[in-house]
């Protein structure tokens, strides 16, 4: 107990700040050039679209806009995010549940269904704050060995006899923190192992539509059976704006009762303002033409960052070259460490994630992950030029 | 397990939907004169200001409004908060934690400080909602006897000795749902023992602002030594507009941090959006003359309400006056059960809520709760005299 006599809950013992978060502060100095947050490039905002949005919503909706609202979402918004769904999988507006982001959606899921010491199988490695979201309700992370296609089917089968998992979370497109993407045999695969199992499955898919090269691959929610065993979640983030904190969920039967529930004890609704902004943006905008210029921009940065790369990594290097999304991973191997590099990155004018924080368990610290999006292919190359220093290339 | 493989969490086979957002499911209906809910009436928003102040984010700042920013909160929003606070407390930004409406601060304190089986201590009855938060959180809620002036600092002290609890939560002014106010001697009172036995205290105050007669009364948190040991909470939704979803937790030291990794993994930052459009409102307008004008509708309302339901009581009734907030508490006596008489009043055409979700122990069934806020005299008196019909008084 401190002099405040506040006692702090033990979850709070085993979870920590994020590390992604807790570098973003370091480095917002402008003379640090970032690969290290999944930040989009504020230049390529729809700004004249976001403000012809809210200005309609104020003038038009302002009494609806600001007042409560119902917490499964504003329904202008849930059908918009319905009929794009539907592209690939039959979704009606009564399947969503908006969010607060995707981090919401992560938390809400990991409360709908976690006791403590429950399981979830994660990807090997898997996205940060999914690990820290899941922890605080109590899971116990079970890492499932990965290869450059996803999860390994075998390992995937074994470790659902073994641990009789809640769920299991995947992100099949461009992963966080890997840029991988899970092929459509994989995926058939896979389905087929969660089908069998009657095991649920969280498919996370913030990146999905952000594809540079190649064609699109279906989600696993979409293959036959697999809806109904699905929670899928997508987000404005990384397409339109992270700014305005829209997520979604898509999911049917009982377990959108709980993520209601759920969202009324966490915050009620996801502000009315946002959500009416953003179904107007959808309703009067062309998402896929903005979509096709952001994927254009950061295909180009993908090329300048790999390009410039791979010429400079120690021969026991490997490097990826994702057909979509925001990060590059690098294994370094060797022994190197690159947690322990970071701090003389920063010091020459350049960050990045170490790749520790990722893993579940049995991390690879010769690992890390770099952003690709939020700077111009100049200032990638300059931001390589110091990172060589830094590792002493 | 159902058809889809999905185990809910235990957590909630114990914790429902809030009674109070079902019943406002119900009564979406038009011809419903509404008393149930806590809704603020959208006529007296300040809209024009509002639009002003998105049309300012979105213009002037809309890469900034649109992009991922920090999880305490926006600056500029920080800053103006911890300036409101200072007229009654001590206050700089660095206090101040933004969450996305007072609901998300509760859970959020729920998280940082609970563990399973933990002992919250609460007024008998207390805000339904504070409960749904804590319970999921895995809290036991224990209620402190309490007068017309709040808990009673005997049985107060009692429960501490006895419970150990880990904060109590009270909401000192206009409490929701009996629309009672502590006074400065029992505020004293509480004080003294909170500080005696360094037990914390979350005081939730969202309807502190709108006071319609009688003077104010400083926070728990601005007697002596009690700053350290209170989060204190404010919220945007009663005073300007709950559509926004903007709320704020003051606190000092340790556990300023813990609710900042709690609202990284609950959803990273509110909407920035929202943020600096609230701040840009508070620097740009007068608040004080929005929430003089409020208050004085409002003062007319509760008077309707109050002196038009008193002649149609039984002789068994209680009724209080306000001096302000949003809510009257009626205690009918005798064997009536207000819940029960829910859905004939319903079909007569009006709505309230009944007393007993509000308790976390022993409730008391002939009470309910009524909203003034929301209708114009007129409306009150015509449901009042549905009211009336349905319980055949």
């Amino acid at each position: 107990m401190n002099a405040s006599g506040f006692r702090l809950s033990t979850r709070f013992a085993e979870v920590k700040s994020s590390p992604v978060r807790d570098i973003l502060s370091v480095v917002g100095r402008e003379e640090v050039i970032s690969f290290a947050g999944g930040i989009p490039d504020a230049n390529l905002f729809e700004t004249d679209d976001f403000a012809a949005a809210f200005d309609y919503v104020l003038t038009h909706q302002a009494k609806r806009a600001l007042q409560y609202a119902s917490t499964p979402g504003e329904p202008e918004l849930r059908e918009q995010v319905a009929a794009r769904l539907n592209r690939q999988l039959p979704t009606t507006a009564e399947d969503i549940q908006v969010t607060s982001g995707s981090q919401e959606g992560l938390f809400l899921v990991g409360m709908a269904l976690l006791d403590a010491g429950d399981v979830v199988l994660v990807e090997q490695p898997t996205y940060l704050a999914a690990v820290q979201a899941f922890s605080l309700a109590g899971a116990r992370l079970v890492s499932v060995a990965s290869d450059d296609a996803g999860v390994l089917p075998d390992e995937l089968a074994a470790a659902i006899a073994e641990h009789r998992p809640k769920f299991v979370y995947l992100v099949p497109n461009f992963q966080n923190p890997t840029g991988r993407t899970m092929p459509a045999t994989r995926r058939e695969a896979v389905a087929e192992i969660l089908l069998r199992t009657g095991t649920p499955l969280l498919e996370d898919d913030p990146y999905g539509e952000l594809r540079f090269d190649g064609d699109p691959v279906a989600p696993l929610a979409a293959l036959p059976g697999m809806a109904a065993q699905t929670v899928l979640q997508n987000s404005a983030s990384k397409t339109m704006a992270p700014g305005v904190r829209i997520g979604w969920l898509r999911a049917e039967g009982p377990i959108l009762r709980a993520l209601e529930v759920g969202k009324q004890a966490v915050g009620l609704q996801t502000a009315v303002t946002d959500q009416l902004a953003v179904a107007h943006y959808l309703a009067n905008c062309d998402l896929d033409a903005h979509i096709a210029k952001v994927a254009a921009a950061y295909g180009q940065r993908r090329d300048a960052m790999v390009d410039g790369l791979l010429p400079l990594l120690p021969a026991t290097a490997k490097l990826n070259r994702p057909e979509g999304g925001m990060f590059l991973w690098a294994e370094l191997g060797g022994t190197v460490n690159t947690a322990e590099v970071l701090p003389r990155a920063i010091d020459a004018g350049v960050a990045f994630v170490p790749g520790w924080p990722f893993y579940a368990a049995d991390p690879d610290h010769s690992t890390m992950r770099l952003s690709f999006v939020t700077n111009t292919p100049d200032v990638i190359a300059e931001g390589l030029t110091r990172l060589a220093r830094a590792f002493d290339w």
